[in-house]
């Protein structure tokens, strides 16, 4: 039987000052850094996003998966001995886990984001009046939405659950190549009846698909080069 | 007659330059700190959590008991002058008393968590719409959500009351060893009537349980090994 | 006839850099700051009351009161030259006036804390719905209210106005010597009429009565004796 | 024909850090930020007040007027180079300009505050359902608040308007001597039926009037005395 | 065909502290941001804008606009290596997207702001009633909104869209070299029935059109000269 993961989404933000660092200083914290990521990496999950240039508030954003959240919490032990974190905040956190869905059979117990260019990432609350209505309204009501997001196959969606575990109650992730195509996709969305159900979808996050060396160079250094993506 | 007891949920916050210390003074500070802890322990409840890797805002979470508030203002003076407290800030707090509860008889006048895994937070507030209900009427709400609760047996329940005491009219912690049982139940939850009288349930904490010096390692250095909660 | 007063309440938080300064150093800014309450409590109402345990975002309370608000600047500014005011920010600030109540004969032109433990403070605003009532129905709601709050005759009440002058309409600070005595009223206060035109009740503040030395010394030293509320 | 003016709003905090440099720097930083105010000045209107004791988060503020927007740009530009600003935040700020108004004769071009001892400040916004009535009902609803206003001639009220330019639709600044009387008018106002249209009327702030060299004084030295506004 | 735009808007706060640094050393730093904005600006739209004197909480605002998404965000890489930006906050971000307009035929694929003096910016966000219209609904009730903009044509508009992308829906941008005309406007355009479907359209930004340089140097010394947008 598949299992449940825990998923993580850290976002970080670099105190101007560690910009200031010698040279050598900066390069020695990103390696510790990465090495963390690496062992991490070597067996679970973990994907790097730059925010640099869509986002003010954030730098960086690591997701991290684990079938367990002792190992999440393990890895963000390990990763605060680095260097670099000793001169950074996290001003947003998500923890979430996989669920099966109540409306759709392809949901996913693990998040598997694709090579995609991009992620859009919000966390999500529904009203209570959503709630309140039966399981079947529920269940017509998200036909619809999920029709209309097929009518872009080229954005790919990632939903875990954080009722209880955070302050929303689901981390939504968007994957695409176009940011064009996925815009159009969510102002076609506010149409459907589903989007009247809408508590809150915001800060919403536009994250670049990077490595991790590349994420953190876009902190002090050269940007993602185009091809990093191709 | 047994007393009512106050109840202080202490969320710490390291300066992320404390990691830029030398470790021999990294190390005094937390020896202070574990010292004003034992103190306080030698007689009453003291709880640690770690929420490294599970909130960007805050590390450390002390739970602290006592039968008068006096005692629980002379811990935290005497805490405030260990060294880690010199470079700590307190993002939340939360100070509430234990009471009978109007709708069970399994009400407790201390909080008594057991050694689960994982203890999952958060400040309450209902709707005054709530309140303007007859007692009958709440306590027949109440009956649906409290059966629903007992499907989980696993997840056990500390509510503590702040009404003119903090921003907050309670304090729910919810304990249990699997974070996706207790998602289940708090996204099953919603569907009952009491959920629509919710006015505030954030922000949630999921706070990993430690012993003090275990929460303090995994501020600077070793993480929780997963043995810590056989 | 007797005077209005203007009454202020001054929330301080320390720097935690400020305990890291050598203790004489301390001493001197302590000193400092218990001269200038002298210089003002000597003819004027000044009330001193430590935070430190009952909530993370402030420390200290000073409750001063003077028949003009010329008076209340000027011992700010004297205040203010003391060293510790140099370390520390001002989270919260109520500025209010006594008035006589329209709706009790009880009211005061001046507040008059007793001796007791706490003082339990909360800024207070009403929706615009209860100005919408008339001057009767405001009045008969209110008196089940006043009803209730007599059946906690071991709980006093001192209420001043803001209008104009600050964010909140009130400053309502009650008195008493047990938490849970007050804990109890405020939650049977949540089913009268009145409450149900509450707009904001919060932030929620228990302060611990304290002479200005001893709430000092709370901030880097000894814990108020539970003697100095004999 | 009569000119419209801009006005604006600046609220300064000083960093108590400020506090704690030389007698000597202080006191040239002092004098810098008196020449910017003077060239100022000198042909426009300018009104310093202080906020020390009246607010927490903010200890002086400048009222500064011109007739078009790029002399107010220029004299912040000059402003911030004295050395108290090189110390200073701007925890509020609000630009707004004259216009005559729609429910009165009396209204201004120009921000003419008179030399009463306090100005009362706060920003306004209007529900959309203000706006929603016709015309007619807006002027019959304002004749009744209006009307209620000249039972306290002693209290004149300067308004502008901030729709497009700020946050705010409207900054509001009363005037008079006696904080007690202007309390009683704001109370008195919230039943009239113009006072169930309000949306925002906070940060309220209670400014003293002063020189700009009285208003710095209280930042780190001697109070206004009250001859000042005498 | 023509290509959409991706918008971006950079707000930018400097840290007090740099204007301490040494004459040289902040001219470094500029030279150092100019430098990074020619080679952006060499093949791209870039604009700046001072936001001294209209707001407190942002100095500065830096319009770039790329047809993908990867340029923006290395142009915000290479800003960022630039001696300024190690003192700046950014408080304010938004990304965006150029869109054909459902509703008018004057739409832009690209933000071409003309030389007017000012630009005033808000992000934008309808309520969900709003997008629970007919489309036709919706076109007729823009048609009033559109046709009281065209009674005011020395104001410009350049929409651009967010959903999905940031937290808001829209960002506005107006121009024009007179703010009472937008002020008009705006109070003009919240009799109409759009408005009443407004969210939030704050905060809402008053920007000063200048080059690079003379936005830096409003920054640390000169103002902005007039005859510059002469």
């Amino acid at each position: 039987m598949p299992e449940r993961h825990v998923v993580k989404y850290t976002f970080l933000k670099v105190d101007p000052a560690w910009r200031r660092l010698p040279d050598e200083e900066r390069a020695a914290h990103k390696r510790e850094f990465v090495a963390a990521c690496e062992d991490f990496a070597s067996e679970r999950l973990l994907r790097a996003f730059s925010t640099v240039g869509t986002r003010g508030d954030t730098d960086l954003m690591l997701l991290s998966q684990a079938t367990n959240l002792e190992r999440i919490h393990e890895f963000h032990v390990v990763l605060a001995q680095s260097g670099l974190m000793k001169w950074c905040t996290q001003p947003y956190s998500f923890l979430a886990m996989t669920k099966p869905s109540e409306y759709s059979d392809e949901s996913r117990l693990e998040v598997r984001p694709a090579h995609s260019k991009y992620l859009f990432v919000y966390p999500f609350v529904k009203t209570r009046e959503w709630y309140a209505l039966s399981a079947d309204e529920r269940w017509a009501i998200m036909q619809e939405h999920i029709k209309v997001g097929k009518q872009y196959p080229d954005i790919d969606l990632n939903t875990s659950y954080s009722f209880g575990l955070d302050d929303q109650e689901f981390v939504v992730a968007f994957e695409g190549d176009d940011p064009a195509r996925f815009l159009d996709l969510v102002q076609r969305l506010r149409t459907t009846e589903a989007s009247s159900y809408t508590k809150r979808d915001t800060p919403t996050f536009t994250c670049v698909a990077a490595s991790v060396e590349r994420a953190l160079s876009a902190l002090d250094g050269t940007p993602l080069a185009e091809t990093a993506h191709a």
